[in-house]
């Protein structure tokens, strides 16, 4: 972090909130300790008279119902998601949007219907190439009054777990978290699973939306046209030892054998490697993997830490059957996106 | 404010939340939209081997079951819970503590059984004087190692409506809310309502815990003894209207009749009085109160605000039945506790 927080970034910071760490423990996310990232404001939607419109380049526009969405096949899954924020502020010069540190993350196991065979039903025209997701939050974002809207490629939006979802944890979506309905495209960045949904149009050009276009892309100036962010980088995080200090969150733990927790994960495979340093970073140990995690679900791992009396500084980083890892410093870019360097925590072994 | 918020700040503000200001338009605020402050962490509690203690100067020791406490009578009392530390930030020079705004509030359905039956049934000795409850949180502030925990004087934990609660809005407590037991004192600053209770013990001496002596008293420096933080002072907040801008929250609203809405509490009896106003404060206007509010929770208001063209600030503040008010502005006090000054809300009408 470079200079103080602004009041502007507290304002959002009081509103939004992360996963606090130790609930990383937990496979599945509580609903009010999932991360949470609003950029407008929460709509208030009546269930009663809420359709969902799909259109655009399509033979049959489709007007649905929550109870129509209820009533076609539904599929369960846990999917990780992850802001693309995620420690911005630990990359400085810092981009001012929420200011996120480490925590914005959460599994949840989310309910709901496949978007492929209603996309088919509707029946794609030859010409479609992308599919845009309206949410019903409206506001201002860059000097530009928009709907909150991002499109997938067709391919994308066609895989086979990509869902409509109206459950998280077996409950009616929480309204925070985008009652009725909103997108899930595990895998992906959290600002792909569009919540509130109200409208899924198909179109024949590269959507130009600003949540598209000017936001959520990885460049050094609004000059570069830059790579937009898609699937989430590999990370890893741990709860945090023994008990906190109130203000600062460092840790005092008791001496010798220290059980340490953590899940891993990453939008491009399955994490087959965790390490974790007690020095800085300075040396790495293998933590032993948890044997099966769904597919899009963050992994649990354990490291049976020999805690000596000092102070200590933790890590731990994660590594993809793709290959990816965790840099010890990623390169900066303007939004502050995909800052996926170790988690740290102080510890004093006393 | 005056300068820029810390990292130490900002990691509690990621861990902790307000409400959304939009959702002051329910009535009741769900689990996940509750404003949350948590001191250390929040503790893994096994429900089947946890146990409530209620001892000290007693007759008859108690050990309770969580199913021993949901068979005794049960109450249901829909309850304003706000932190003393509300409006912190906005009271320079800062307090470094959890940096709040104006959000640190909440009104959820809490159900429990009636504290003064059980304390009955233990049997009070003579020399009782106050009643202890301890949590399981335990951690580290101001350099003292301690569990979290609070007293009430004896007259105060015997009122009728001081429930151990184990349910919001109808569901078991979730876990950042105290799981599986919470003390709910209606009318008190969020600090009294000791989570994750497994202790109640009565003593003959005043309590001097950490939490007691050093934390939530209003003084100008350590060398004051002070007074102690105990009920909510009356404050009064509305939904911002129109779409907000994302980063700096301030709002656009269409010129006409604008209706706003919102919600008024006080520890110190009911709200009868709610002024508006749309020029930061110069002149005030009275709002429409709804007619009945639960006891000891929020009582609705709304005003028909004729928008005019140009920037506006819009306040509003409460006034209750014992005739205290919310002050263009309040003494400064060390802890940055009590700060009930009117909310703002900058609004363009175009």
């Amino acid at each position: 972090m470079d200079d103080g927080i602004t009041l502007e970034e507290l304002q959002l910071a009081a509103r939004n909130h992360g996963l606090p760490l130790e609930s990383v423990r937990d496979p599945i996310t509580p609903a009010g300790l999932h991360y949470l990232l609003i950029h407008f404001d929460i709509p208030a939607v009546d269930p009663r008279s809420w359709r969902l419109q799909v259109g655009g380049l399509v033979e049959r526009p489709l007007e649905l119902s929550l109870e129509d969405l209820r009533t076609r096949s539904a599929r369960t899954l846990p999917v990780t998601l992850e802001c693309a924020g995620n420690g911005r502020v630990l990359m400085p010069p810092r981009s001012l949007s929420q200011p996120w540190l480490t925590e914005a993350v959460g599994t949840a196991a989310w309910t709901g219907t496949p978007l492929a065979p209603l996309l088919a039903e509707a029946g794609l025209g030859e010409a479609a190439l992308e599919v845009v997701f309206t949410g019903l939050d409206r506001g201002i974002q860059g000097g530009v009054e928009h709907d909150y809207e991002r499109s997938l490629a067709l391919d994308d939006a066609m895989r086979d777990e990509v869902l409509l979802a109206y459950a998280m944890n077996g409950e009616p979506l929480p309204v925070q978290h985008g009652f009725p309905l909103r997108l899930i495209v595990p895998g992906w960045y959290g600002m792909t699973h569009v919540k509130w949904l109200r409208a899924i149009t198909v179109v024949s050009e590269p959507f130009t939306g600003w949540q598209q276009e000017h936001a959520y892309r990885i460049h050094r100036s609004e000059d570069e046209p830059g790579v937009p962010v898609t699937r989430m980088l590999p990370r890893s995080l741990f709860a945090p030892p023994g008990i906190p200090d109130f203000f600062d969150r460092s840790r005092v733990v008791a001496a010798g054998p220290c059980m340490l927790e953590g899940r891993a994960w990453s939008g491009f495979g399955p994490i087959v490697r965790v390490e974790v340093s007690d020095d800085g970073g300075e040396t790495w140990a293998d933590a032993e993997l948890e044997d099966d995690a769904p597919e899009f679900a963050w992994r649990g791992w354990t490291f049976e830490w020999n805690a000596t009396p000092g102070e200590h500084e933790l890590l731990c980083r994660a590594t993809d059957a793709a290959g990816n890892g965790q840099p010890a410093s990623v390169e900066w870019n303007l939004g502050g996106y995909c800052n996926n360097e170790p988690q740290r925590a102080r510890v004093l072994v006393s």
